[in-house]
């Protein structure tokens, strides 16, 4: 038997995701699943199964009070729960000022394509005359855009002013209402709902003669598992809380 | 010295289409170029230089007289000017009923790929439960969506009720204004304009578990002459009016 | 309690293709489910549940029996089973020369999306001067090109050489052994293995200046149901023999 | 009239490359151009058009000659002509040396989308189990796979190895000859040929329930334009060689 110093508790272990990340510990190399703890369980199951790492994909209101138990106890944590605003970003912070050793990571997104898909994006934008984005989902989905095609463009509107550029080209003057698509940091976002996909996004962009895109396609909650891999391989390296999956890819951009 | 049953006089053929038609009729086998008309010249030249057959690539004011002029002396006519609406092609029917031998094809699209195109959405959209389309041209254009993309459109909506289909599902209800798309016959249509494109249009279709896409490229004028030469080849063996490439291409459809 | 006319007995009901269709024969409307069969069941209770109708999805060594059966007894057959051989579909068409009344349909595919871009690229073939086929598929597969592939390749290659058409240009000299891909029917063939992927195809179709792209993605088991539905719902109405889902689409082509 | 600090002479003006050079650095803000040269004119000329950068787009036997002149009179270089081997780009390597303050880009390809979809290709090929590569080009080229294609499967593989990944999963064991690709480090590449293309290029990278694809398609030479000009204006700041224009980038992958 492997002795493993990356030792994981897994918290909202019954949820989808949870019960994903359960069985993708279970099989990884080099780490060991310890304690799968769900709503009604006590925290203090992680320090009993000696845990090191815990992966949190509970809910909005549960996450604050198991990272700082988490934090608290030396443990390091990769978060996939959502609502995680500016206050609370901030207390974290300063809970970790104080336990200068423990390592956290909060992630909107564990899928490494779309991640990365997102960062390439952000740097090309500024390159290019014209850039469009298009992104397509099941029919289920109730937001439009979705929320990383807004994310998407903001960073690549940012980019792009502060490369001085004008907006893309457009010598529209008859236009049938909603063809030319939202416009979100002067990126015109497209959203495509159709049965059969899950979750899609294309970003063109262009100037005379050619034209760069960048596709990611998500077919399924699997495409989050290694990154969450990756997130607690990671995580005890990077002291101090890191938010967004990328700080953790090098990717330098 | 070859004869050729095929003689072709180009009128309009100072145009940007004309010019390319002059040169795709010279190098093409199985017919001869006998004459190039340009607006100041008189349309008797037609009949001076013995053509069988006119391609008309001129302009909304004279596509008419120069239609007539070719029927009424028993020359066929493979016409790609626009300004033919519902009262000038009843008037020309009447004429043809007087010339029963001569065949008229009235093309607003030659470029062979987006005709098949056009023809393969009509036909599928039936079978699919969501249908969208993307439209992707140059930033000079004015109007959004295209008219390739409305014509479309029409054909898919009108396909889809007559099958007694719902509109697309779309659970949306928060929306940035224009995201989803200018909806023409309940097909959600996007318009992406970006530099470095020249014309291009993409037709979307789910069901549960798959996709279909069809996607037209159109990079150069060079892709109508193909569709112009077929017109040419098959004109004189149907008489009366064809509107519509698609008419010569037995699709069956 | 409505009264339908389509009473479906499904074969192979424990299989991963039959409880799908158990599942989408329950739920569909102006048909009902009255058996499920699996291998160790008697036929007889076919009769017994008083079927219209048999959905066949079992193995190659059981399937001529099935239908046999079926035939024998005036029960229309939708058959998804593999084996069906040229020998066997001779037989069977005897059989059903006995029973002019019965309708069967053996379905190779019954993904409407994947039926339906086949026919088209059958049809486009021979309007374009190049073609070529990408297919993707999951890195499990064993066999490359797909089956789909070769079938849509041999379609093609028959209806480019019946037009007259000669191989796509190309002026490769130096070339890396493998990189033009497989050639079938003069169509050269791409297959590309990659986790995350389930079944994909593109068929590519290239003129001077245009391009025509058919592409279907198939996610998932789910795809194959809406054609054995519509094979249910038609086959009542094609007594004899069909083979392929299109020979249902009206597709003219 | 408005003094520019960046005065451009043109080698190489009257060919293909050298005219869009020509009219691109006389429409481009913030510099002038100053000189055109051909193959029969004295480079005494730049000196005397008081040239303080060059743009080399000449041939293989002439462009080693002109950039060691540039270099010797303090000129900065910007150069696509091909033919710089090892053994040249070490000789002006020495030459820069006793001229610290000149700089020199040596770029073997100006389009920044293909620039910048290699990088991204190399960058992220750590992060999937599965990486192949489809280039797509014009019927008359007359290698297979195309340079670019090489030089990105090269750069994706070696990241790879480095990263300790095994070659993508493939399970195939029935196979038409070619196939699969042709297979260079490890990454298949598959080359597609079709009238109308120009020069086209997927990167597909895949992982279990996610993909991501990098394309980028050049149309016409007009794309090399933005990226001669980027290099006039960086290269007086980045003193020494810089080799591909990635340099400039400032991508940090």
């Amino acid at each position: 038997m492997t002795e493993h110093n990356i030792r994981v508790a897994v918290l909202g272990a019954s949820g989808r995701m949870g019960s994903e990340a359960v069985r993708a510990v279970d099989q990884a190399e080099g780490m060991q699943l310890v304690a799968r703890i769900g709503r009604q369980d006590s925290l203090t199951q992680i320090l009993d199964a000696g845990a090191t790492h815990i992966v949190d994909l509970s809910v909005p209101e549960a996450t604050q009070d198991n990272v700082r138990f988490a934090v608290e106890h030396g443990v390091h944590a990769v978060v996939g729960a959502t609502g995680w605003d500016t206050e609370r970003l901030e207390r974290l912070q300063e809970l970790l000022a104080d336990h200068p050793e423990v390592g956290v990571l909060i992630a909107p997104n564990f899928a490494l394509g779309s991640v990365l898909a997102t960062a390439f994006a952000a740097k090309a934008a500024q390159f290019f005359e014209s850039a469009e984005i298009i992104e397509l989902h099941h029919p289920q989905k109730v937001d439009a855009p979705s929320g990383t095609a807004v994310r998407t463009a903001e960073l690549m509107g940012a980019a792009r002013r502060e490369a001085g550029l004008a907006p893309s080209p457009d010598a529209t003057t008859t236009c049938l209402e909603g063809a030319r698509g939202a416009v979100v940091e002067d990126i015109p976002v497209h959203s495509v709902r159709l049965r059969g996909l899950v979750a899609h996004q294309e970003v063109l962009l262009g100037s005379a003669g050619e034209q760069l895109t960048l596709r990611h396609d998500s077919f399924d909650r699997a495409s989050f598992m290694p990154g969450v891999l990756l997130g607690l391989r990671t995580v005890a390296q990077r002291p101090g809380l890191t938010h967004g999956l990328d700080g953790y890819l090098d990717l330098g951009l």
